[in-house]
């Protein structure tokens, strides 16, 4: 397989999206498999793009007021089933510790699917008054959910890494408050970093998450005609908080349980992320996530090598004061073999330099995006390498919102929707009274699945494609990832 | 225990270090304990100090040529069992997962104690060539090892968080000079940011980690007389490369097995140094590491309340431009029991400011290491907290220094060394011959064990504390935590 890695591009995106999406991820470096069943390896291109989106996405819990923090990853059996529903979603997919050492555990230990129960356990010790709150936790950690479903580097593996916020409020207001700063944090994260546009919404109360009352969520589309769920946030209302005895003294000395919400943003959204941008040369990554955003070829021959090194040194190290850069000066590979892999590990801006661009004092750069090449003045490379980056950054969104509009139909009765679904799929606005029965024949006819319903909706006429009852609001409705 | 955690400090260093450490830790609200036995719950405070350890060691090994990646927490049993030492090593600890959902899992998955062989099976595809080396990965992440020794937080603790470097080489000599520029990340990162003294040197045979050609350590002192390992760095030589084929082809065109090393920091250290620094009232965390490095307490009556507050919080906005700094603003509290808390929980330095102060334009700086106090010029402020700031951290390296050279003492006889290790311990530096039999005779003997072998000595006659043969240099020996 490694030998494959090193070789280009075969399949198409157009003509075969799982197989074309694996060699992108495997070939660029990205992932890798693993020996364990359904876990990935992050390579260090792959985890640098990760830790590009947590340095950020960090950057903005910390001035909102979130602590970071570390609990355990184990969960003991008692604990993980003291919320019903809780437990209900997540026993199916959990991974049991039963033996240390060469001991038989008198419980077992959950691995976190994720940490509600295990923190709120603890978390019912600190909370004595509404003075302690608002209390905002996150963890940056690794979550094991054992799903038997067919595996995918980022978009479905076993173990993944996410942030989980958890927060706790003295009243509901508070609590609810929230949601505009975390989804705003979200949207910003997945639009401005990822170039990633999504739908954000409410999940019907089906696709609520365990435990939670509401759940909101940014639904994306990758390529094939899926949609697939990104980050999310739940309002916990006081489930949490009755099952784990979070008590506080409110303002008024009366006895109350915390408010709570819960919140994430998984290594998934990388794999959608490169699905979405890249192409059939390989991966295209967002200049602002890519481990090297600029890289520098010089073009050689036996006379011209040493001054054009030496110069080309000296325009690395100017890119590097400001941009992630690496200049390639591999001596037993072709410019054109450089070419290529740049290209295929998703390197967002090449500048080429040569004996005669030495004597011009110029550089080309040319675009992963487009493959537009230009050129420009050396003494003015560093600002137009800025130029570039930021026209990339901002064409990938352009390019993705364009994609996710095409693809995003009205269907004004059921037929019509299960004929958009059967054609290339996408988002579908449509009519639907909010009624479990109708959702699940949605569901049932079509295979596919309420998404979200969009807020600030103005209330329209219209009536659920299946019941014909009135519906004054559209929800997104799509197959699945 | 939160009740507890909020009053302050009853036990003292001197008399019960075990009571006096776990009350610094729980009352400072830096770690806690958790629903999982022998598993901590690192708090805001504590976690802070995590980030800012790995923020500036993550910087250093970038600048060295060192890539993040991440890898499964699980290791199917038959590659954990590759390599023979390792598994003999590490087998009693190992954490086993053998169901998932409802299914018994066919081959049980270890959970990572440390990631060699999950990592070099999957290396074993990336290397090639030569050229594909050093490849110098490194892991931020968490590991299981289920000692059944008594657990103390950050001490003890059967997960914790660490970084696990894992290096590859075309030739020896390479490999082994990495040694010095981790060795030496990891002394710039324990003293100047832990402020924590220790000696370096080689491991003795039967202390080196299990697969290791040779370790190299770190060894720190803790005040009740215990040494303990710090960081440390493994020559692997081939063992790993032959167990996982990990085959390259040499600049003559031979195959040959990539030399390795391994290397490690864990999150021990945070206790180690709150161990050293802290003192009866409570935590002592270096500037460099604080969540919090200065905290403004305003001191207000009635009348002066509004303007002092105000003048307060352009203070603080001064200082936060330049420090992780907190005004306790809090109204229901004396400027007593803020004092208190804030020496609880080890802020560095507190900016005192009252009515007085603010007619004078000055503010009272008081030190949490020494107690002491000074006015200063508000107009300097931000210059003077940087200065303390300073200061405070090289105070705290020298104590520490100066205390583990006082607990550093020379054994010219086995009498000599039980006698020093059973009245107080310390390190104690002894000629040993470096056979095992001796080794062993000292440990008997003493309960101690070498520690490790400083470097760069120079020979000097002496006599092994055991037989008697010429050993010219020492070891350090000590009772080890």
């Amino acid at each position: 397989m490694s030998k494959a890695s090193q070789e280009g591009m075969t399949a198409k995106k157009g003509e075969n999206f799982d197989e074309w999406y694996t060699q992108v991820i495997l070939k660029a470096e990205i992932a890798d498999y693993s020996p364990v069943s359904g876990c990935m390896v992050f390579r260090p291109a792959g985890y640098a793009i990760w830790e590009n989106i947590q340095r950020e996405t960090d950057s903005e819990f910390k001035k909102s007021g979130v602590k970071n923090c570390y609990f355990p990853i184990f969960i003991p059996e008692r604990l993980l089933e003291k919320e019903a529903k809780h437990v209900q979603g997540f026993a199916p997919e959990v991974a049991w510790v039963t033996r240390a050492g060469n001991s038989e555990l008198e419980e077992k230990l959950a691995i976190r699917p994720t940490s509600e129960t295990v923190m709120y356990e603890v978390v019912s010790r600190w909370i004595r008054s509404w003075r302690d709150m608002p209390l905002r936790l996150n963890q940056w950690n690794n979550v094991v959910r054992w799903e038997f479903r067919h595996p995918t580097p980022f978009l479905r593996s076993r173990e993944f890494l996410w942030n989980e916020g958890h927060s706790l409020f003295a009243t509901r207001e508070e609590a609810d408050a929230e949601r505009e700063d975390i989804m705003g944090i979200y949207k910003r994260v997945t639009e401005g970093l990822m170039a990633l546009p999504g739908y954000m919404g409410k999940k019907s109360k089906s696709e609520t998450f365990a435990g939670a009352e509401a759940t909101y969520s940014i639904e994306h589309l990758l390529p094939d005609g899926k949609a697939i769920q990104g980050p999310d946030w739940h309002s916990d209302g006081q489930n949490f908080s009755k099952a784990f005895e979070i008590v506080f003294v409110d303002k008024d000395g009366n006895n109350q349980f915390a408010w709570q919400n819960t919140w994430a943003l998984t290594t998934r959204e990388i794999g959608v992320m490169l699905a979405v941008h890249s192409d059939d040369k390989g991966a295209v990554v967002p200049p602002k996530l890519a481990q090297i955003q600029v890289v520098v070829i010089p073009i050689v021959n036996d006379e011209s090598k040493r001054a054009v090194l030496a110069e080309a040194k000296k325009l690395m190290a100017k890119l590097n004061g400001k941009f992630r850069g690496l200049l390639d000066d591999r001596d037993q590979l072709t410019p054109g073999r450089k070419f290529n892999e740049w290209e295929l590990k998703g390197v967002p801006l090449r500048v080429e330099f040569g004996p005669r661009d030495m004597k011009e004092k110029q550089a080309v750069l040319v675009r992963r995006d487009t493959g537009g090449k230009r050129k420009v003045k050396v003494a003015d490379l560093v600002d137009e390498v800025g130029k570039d980056l930021d026209t990339i950054q901002d064409n990938l969104f352009r390019r993705a919102s364009e994609a996710l509009t095409k693809n995003t139909h009205d269907a004004w009765s059921l037929d019509e929707l299960k004929g958009i679904l059967s054609k290339g799929g996408g988002v579908v606005r449509v009519h639907w009274c909010g009624e479990d029965a109708c959702e699940e024949k949605m569901r049932e006819e079509t295979g596919g699945k309420v998404l979200n319903i969009p807020l600030d909706q103005k209330p329209a006429s219209g009536k659920c494609v299946v019941c014909g009852k009135d519906a004054p609001t559209v929800a997104n409705f799509g197959r699945s990832y």
